[in-house]
């Protein structure tokens, strides 16, 4: 069922593509996975699922964010999968906007037409997905979850809506409050339709203004990211979070903008606070 | 005369891109140069060229090859140009191959037509681009010299005929006998015309039979590598350097492939070798 793409060996450990068909979302999908030296079946080690932002693919991290020479060294395995189902009949958005269609799920489950064919990210990220590597490699149940922007935002709505699933979340530069922002008010419309109580179960800050989430959180944020303002909003979901009392820690970091050279600068820290929780240090 | 193209604050330090007018290449090139944390008029740096392989820019390195996080830790900067002279007047293999014309300039003068127009990287990367980059930026004339496949051919042929103005080589993945491997056969064919006492100045192995460099080298390979057998050809260049006895370190790496993944998995032992002569601890 899996076909594997390509192999490298890095670090000691291995990047390896697959290909697979994919029933919640109908077509093929590609993802991508690092395994760390030392995992093998006597040895099955924990997994961080990266979710990637618009545009992406599964190459864009494992190619740009630098993170292999410390997952190598804690032993943590990473899942990168593709950011919407492809293919070409999938639908996508009829004027080919990157922020709307194929390489912009949202990770949610879409309603509409004709976006609910495919556009099923949300359970193929919570439940496929994982089924398919937890079979098919040497690792164990124990997971975290992390990504950046629109992949921050389905980090931090995935992890908040399943946390008997996830030891820890982190983002960098996440979408913190989609209701409120074009990006998602564009895609939570098409995908979900008009009724906006819909959109709010697909929303970090709505979601924990609900419920205050049990599970670790990382954010990390640069402060000349050129969307900060119009587009994540962090404080939004600051302001909720500290009315929670939620374990959110916030790091701001002057100069850095929204590019992989801000992921690269701090992924480190960010495999070692999952590490943390993964490698049950913490708990 | 410098245009800024981006700049992202990574690891502290600056990634940024420029564009300028060359003299020698009859066009407009662009190049990327990272700079530390600590570089400053008053505390000037100095550089690693990295020289890229077949079909990349200023981007593959800078984006994949991790090696920010020990540059930044080490203070040096990194300068990547691009492979081949650009632009619409610039001439390219009338087939688009991969491994003639733009992407792929071989680091070398051209001497036949039309290849003689714009072909000069030799020239440019000796001369014109770190002249540019020592007025414009926080550095000293401390150089070293680094790249990957056609860009390790470069490092060496350019580091070996120069010693007096590089402190030491490294290469991944080199072609090292470019006179004797059918892309340096096609290249060198191309664009020196077919006299073969010609092709010799620009192949490593044969440089090094005429005279001994006195640089520190490294060079580091990867077992599982394509194009070793047919294209690379290390043993020629090792069996050269053992009978003139130079400083010459081989590493061959079981499993590695000529990817970036091989490349980011053992960068920063490049830094640190470069660093041990750029930084004045040997020299």
């Amino acid at each position: 069922m899996l076909e594997q793409v390509s192999q490298s060996k890095v670090f000691g450990g291995w990047h390896k593509q697959y290909t697979h068909p994919s029933d919640v979302l109908n077509c093929t999908m590609r993802f991508a996975i690092f395994l760390p030296p030392e995992a093998s079946d006597s040895q099955p080690v924990p997994v961080l699922y990266w979710l990637s932002g618009l545009t992406c693919t599964d190459e864009n991290f494992m190619q740009k964010a630098g993170a292999f020479r410390k997952a190598a060294e804690l032993g943590i395995a990473i899942v990168a999968p593709d950011t919407s189902p492809r293919g070409d009949n999938v639908a996508d958005d009829p004027q080919g906007a990157y922020d709307l269609g194929l390489g912009a799920g949202f990770y949610l489950n879409a309603t509409q037409s004709p976006w609910d064919q495919h556009y099923h990210m949300y359970s193929y990220i919570v439940n496929e997905l994982p089924s398919l590597i937890e079979k098919n490699f040497p690792v164990t149940s124990k997971r975290s979850i992390s990504g950046h922007s629109m992949g921050g935002h389905g980090a931090l709505t995935i992890g908040m809506k399943n946390p008997e699933r996830y030891s820890s979340i982190s983002a960098f530069s996440p979408i913190c409050h989609p209701t409120a922002c074009p990006w998602g008010q564009k895609a939570l419309k098409a995908y979900l339709g008009d009724n906006q109580t819909a959109w709010q179960d697909y929303d970090a800050t709505e979601l924990l203004r609900k419920n205050a989430c049990p599970l670790p959180m990382l954010i990390d944020q640069g402060e000349m990211d050129q969307f900060l303002e119009e587009q994540l909003k962090p404080w939004d979901l600051l302001e909720v979070a500290d009315h929670q009392n939620c374990e959110l820690t916030y790091q701001s970091h002057p100069g850095y903008d929204h590019s992989y050279y801000f992921i690269q600068s701090f992924i480190e820290s960010h495999l070692q606070f999952h590490a943390q929780y993964l490698l049950g240090q913490k708990s």
